[in-house]
């Protein structure tokens, strides 16, 4: 294992702290317990909370500030955060129109922001997101799993918030964006959990796992390696059948948010030849892309791989999605 | 060699597409020759050009529009453009106040961009990039290599340009920039060439190469792997030195912008955590962080690694460096 790192117990905290020195303009950094919030409070708003395993950088730490989350809270790699960090951040960020989690499907996320729920003095809701087509059931989920999507449902959710809507219209409009979503992803390599100091899963040169888990789970099936065009539409393909097994219909001329998603060590000119390949595919579907998104946003440690998020628009979604965000990692309009 | 791609012979082309196509809203593409262009050409105001080998990504594709370049023409993946596309790319974007190129120092890039100056019918100056401490004369290069620092110099010369500064201010700006900033990578393994379809260098698991090339050239020494603070201390100190060597005095409370950039493997966790380590190494020295980027902005494939980039700011150069950009990948105020 060869990563950049002083002692493998302190590579958390250590991340943390350069996260907060570089956006000090942005967040602030709590220790005791651990998260990260707005180093501005925002007042009289519905006050947005996610978190989840560290190792998926920039989710969720490089979405808190305008627009999107209120605060995020980090587990330790691959690791659930415990109730006492969603509390504790819930007391500095809530404002009088309670608390909303966003919480990515897994089984000790959910048991840990339940806890939290339960055990906070406010008013609060959750959206769990399940975004993930591949598989139902997994290593760490029972039923889907929440994988980049996530990124669609905070920012547009955010947006909400930050005009004022309550507690329940945020949650409505959450609860529609993760339905409108569909992910899957594919790794050509593994990760290395720093503690583990070895690789996840063994992967050999000529293979790939379609429907990989952004923790390295298993996908659906191990696949010899192929051209891009061809694993891109079994990816797509499995998207759109999921949302037809769900009986979300498609109609032509649909529009399309279409995330092409990196899992870190995939180069950004493989991405955006991957965007080309779907972008080319869902025309011929006659579904419209209107709205991008390519880079390494929610990613599994050092994995090459990529993710593919369709989310169908609606004029409500686009508008959240358009409106002003600033965050470490997504910013516009501001 | 595993990697998302067709054929190899499309990478580019395929890479170029989805690149316009995800950002149809900023960029068009010429292909015959390849250059992206802003989709909204701008008027009365000296034409930033760039360019330089494919594979480095965001460089120098994503750094086109508003507030930072005109156009930029890429090579095929690690290969210098031809001097054809620079010279239709400044038919398309000269608007009367001259051509300012900026390029990497590689000998490839030199010898085009030269031959480009020399046949166009406009004004033209160029800003020779070299902020790489780690060699002097390289694998492809006469002289330091031009790296990360670029980014930095493309931030602020665009803002100085959009302002409607002539050629010869921007030219100015652009070396006095450049003379400011000093770069240095390391790596932990190596990239992969997709025509050549195999690793650039060998590195064991207990190595890395210090001062390493964004092509995999030969950096200063192969080392033994150890702790973050201690190689993130080696390359800070060698910026340091460097800037001495150049008879650029460093007085304390001088202001300073750290870019911790990631050749593509390298978790942003971990480039955290690299930030975290020269931010503070930089405080015992008295020398004070007051701009910060971090992420991966000038790759290598999917090499693991990072580089560290110190630019010694003044009033001029920390102004445009905040004014308004509207990039694909560098984005604020807009």
């Amino acid at each position: 294992m060869k990563k950049f790192v002083n002692n493998v117990d302190d590579i958390l905290v250590e991340s943390l702290n350069g996260f907060a020195s570089a956006h000090h303009d942005l967040v602030e950094l709590n220790l005791e317990p651990k998260f990260i919030m707005r180093s501005k409070k925002a007042s009289n708003k519905v006050a947005l909370i996610s978190g989840g395993g560290s190792g998926h950088e920039p989710l969720h730490n490089g979405y808190v500030g305008y627009g999107m989350l209120d605060a995020a809270c980090p587990g330790h790699i691959f690791t659930s955060p415990t109730p006492d960090q969603m509390i504790e951040a819930a007391h500095k960020v809530e404002s009088g129109k309670g608390v909303l989690f966003i919480v990515k499907n897994y089984t000790g996320d959910v048991m840990n922001f339940e806890m939290a729920s339960e055990m906070m003095p406010f008013k609060n809701a959750t959206i769990l997101t399940c975004d993930d087509v591949s598989v139902i059931n997994s290593t760490y989920t029972t039923g889907r799993r929440g994988v980049a999507g996530t990124v669609i449902v905070e920012k547009v959710v955010g947006s909400l918030a930050e005009k004022g809507a309550d507690l329940e219209s945020c949650k409505k409009l959450g609860d529609k964006v993760n339905h409108r979503c569909g992910s899957i992803g594919v790794a050509l390599t593994s990760c290395i959990v720093p503690a583990a100091g070895r690789s996840t899963f063994e992967i050999q040169d000529n293979e790939l796992e379609m429907g990989v888990g952004i923790h390295g789970e298993p996908g659906r099936r191990r696949e010899p390696m192929r051209d891009a065009d061809s694993i891109v539409a079994d990816m797509v393909n499995a998207i759109l059948e999921d949302f037809e097994l769900r009986d979300i219909k498609l109609c032509p001329d649909d529009e399309i948010l279409l995330l092409v998603n990196g899992f870190a060590a995939t180069p950004l000119l493989e991405l955006y030849l991957i965007y080309n390949s779907a972008a080319k595919l869902l025309k011929t579907k006659n579904l419209r892309v209107v709205r991008s998104l390519v880079g390494n946003y929610t990613t599994s440690l050092e994995m090459a791989g990529a993710s593919i998020t369709l989310c169908i628009l609606d004029q409500e979604i686009k508008e959240n999605w358009d409106s002003p965000v600033h965050t470490a990692s997504l910013r516009w309009g501001i």
